[in-house]
């Protein structure tokens, strides 16, 4: 099965919008709409499908309420920040999307946002769902000063991308899931020491925040080395509980796993197995009961990834975070279906002798100066303990053309 | 000449004081203090020796007064705050150091916040100084609610670099000058291309940083085949005018350098170029009136690296950036000389052929999973443009007992 790219469908679709210039904001409105966006990311896991907004109101300057949408099906954050207004008029909404006007789980915002007697919204992101859009038109049309968007929709699609994949998606006859690839590594681009041997590169502050980003994503994705070495458990362990909890996917193309794999043994969410065609029948049985088996066909150097992603997609998975190891990364990076990079850089230096993060699969010796040419990082670097994640987010114009670069 | 290490005389002093937690403060406090801290900053490059030190005042927790330490020998950070209060009092101050409470180039802070009717301080790092330390103790005779200092020695070093060095080095007989080094780099640990292809990795975000930080090192220090193949100019040429131009001190066993190159032009700051002793005569010569020629003897690789921080120190140089290239830098870190790293990471991958930003001196192929062990980021990580900037700190107790690992 080959996979048309997203990119092949909607190119303008998906990067191309621009918004006013965040610089023309005051130093007060920008602060306030930063802060609206940062509420916005606590609604991590909890509200997909929906984006994550977040919602501060103001008056003179001072924040007077502040709300973000916490929950699927729940109050949206413009909603939540309204209700804690008692009565007041003639304040400033700043949001970090455009207001929906549009009926679904919950009465549109723009009418909220007019019956409280708003004078003024600032909103960071344009809404991508045509459904939804228009917000910011109906509420011009009703008296209400608004100003946005702002920035640009590369910046809108990093802060909201399940969303945002999951909008272009919907024009696409098959969509592959949103693929986010979680890399530990030291300060000179080694995920391990020579020799694969087992290290801990990064700290607990780091690990933890791995579970929180698990608790966003559809499916945890390893291959075969590292659920043979680790068997992890692939759960979501973390600071948020997830609303759906991630589906553990394991690559096994030789049929291999047995049914007491920790990852096997989730009730919430039962795992996926997938092998070649030749293997699905006994590795079926073996695991019946404790995971669903696919099969794939192979591909050059293992199971057709493309494929892999593929077959997920059809059962509903809209986005997957790949673990490990590190022959499944890159092999991944390879084919260009990588579409965000999870860095947690360590302080350590492992040596020129040690696993490559970055393993250049058609030229061991040769330089790839231009490999990760057209990724931007459109998030801030996070510190967690002493190491440091870096999120690279591929820009729809760095994708080949054909899917595989190797 | 062999450095005595700071570490030797007072490893108790430079980073064991502890002061209340952090997370004790209620997040409004906290986030004043932060924002007094981040004012503080401003002061890079304009106040050494000084502290960097900002100062907010506030009443019922809104910001009524700012200021920050702007100028050697100008108004401090609280003064400059208080200042633009008319009469208030009853407020509350936050300050990123304990306020001085000795007449030095302006009169004791204390006195000030006695004199403004400040009701409560919130401070930050303990003031390490003998003679300016004390002011919490003074206030709080006198009736002012004093709250500090809060976290740890490290991060206030880590906050004020250069102030810190300083005063452990007043107890140093031969102290040396505080050494970060500078890398850019791919994110798998590369500085250039199999064969040294110079490429601009950095955006010019990344770049205008460089600028900035070098306004507040006393000299830049590069090795030989830096200048010969780049005739940097090595001045600070960014949104900070440093109020001492840095020296630039050029590396130059063999004794190559001419008059014309770019460093020696510089007539706010004369170079300091460092050779062989037999080399010195001739190599001063023909620099005569450009640069200072210092001579240094031969170490195993080239000039003994401790001699040369050795003779900077003796000519009251206190701080030094390292900028390149490759073997100078890793010839520091192989010593145990480099106090701090400034890493800019770009997004970009040279693979296994590039030229190691880590190179292991000893033993190419092996590992060296611990090598940056006891190294520590206190510091938040930035991004400037794609490129993010991780500032590593060592920790005392990392640094060896003997000057060279190799």
């Amino acid at each position: 099965m080959t996979l048309r790219r997203r990119s092949a469908q909607a190119p303008s679709r998906t990067r191309s919008a621009k918004g006013i210039p965040l610089d023309s904001l005051s130093p007060l409105d920008r602060r306030l709409l930063e802060r609206a966006v940062a509420l916005g990311r606590r609604g991590w896991g909890r509200v997909h499908p929906n984006p994550m907004v977040g919602a501060v109101v103001a008056r003179d300057g001072s924040v007077i309420a502040e709300g973000h949408h916490g929950e699927l099906g729940g109050p949206h954050a413009e909603a939540r920040a309204l209700a804690e207004l008692a009565g007041e008029v003639g304040a400033t909404l700043y949001t970090s999307l455009e207001p929906c006007r549009h009926r679904g789980r919950t009465p549109p915002c723009t009418e909220a946002i007019v019956g409280a007697g708003v004078a003024r919204v600032v909103y960071w992101a344009a809404d991508p769902n045509p459904e939804a859009g228009g917000g910011g038109d109906w509420l011009r049309g009703r008296g209400v000063r608004v100003e946005g968007p702002f920035g640009e929709e590369g910046d809108w699609a990093a802060e909201n991308p399940l969303f945002h994949h999951r909008v272009a998606a919907a024009a696409d006859p098959e969509p592959r899931p949103y693929l986010a690839l979680k890399l530990a590594m030291s300060v000179d681009g080694k995920i391990a020491p020579s020799g694969g041997r087992r290290v801990w590169l990064t700290g607990p502050e780091a690990r933890a925040e791995v579970h929180r980003l698990r608790a966003g994503f559809g499916a945890i994705l390893v291959g075969t080395r590292t659920w043979q070495a680790d068997n992890p458990a692939l759960t979501a362990r973390g600071a948020v509980a997830p609303l759906r909890p991630p589906i553990p996917v394991l690559l096994d193309r030789r049929g291999e796993a047995t049914p007491e794999l920790r990852a096997l043994g989730n009730r919430a969410a039962r795992a996926i197995v997938v092998t070649e065609p030749s293997a699905r029948a006994p590795l079926g049985e073996r695991l019946r009961g404790r995971a669903e088996v696919v099969a794939v066909p192979n591909g050059p150097g293992g199971l057709d990834l493309s494929g892999v992603l593929g077959s997920l997609g059809e059962r509903g998975v809209e986005s997957v975070l790949s673990e490990g190891g590190g022959v499944l990364g890159a092999s991944l990076l390879a084919h260009g279906l990588v579409d965000r990079l999870y860095l947690f850089v360590a302080p350590a230096v492992i040596g020129p002798g040690g696993v490559e993060a970055f393993p250049s699969p058609t030229s061991p010796g040769g330089d790839m100066v231009d490999s990760l040419a057209g990724w931007r990082q459109r998030l801030e670097p996070v510190r967690f303990g002493s190491d440091t994640l870096i999120v690279l987010d591929r820009e729809v114009s760095s994708i080949p053309a054909t899917g595989a670069k190797s």
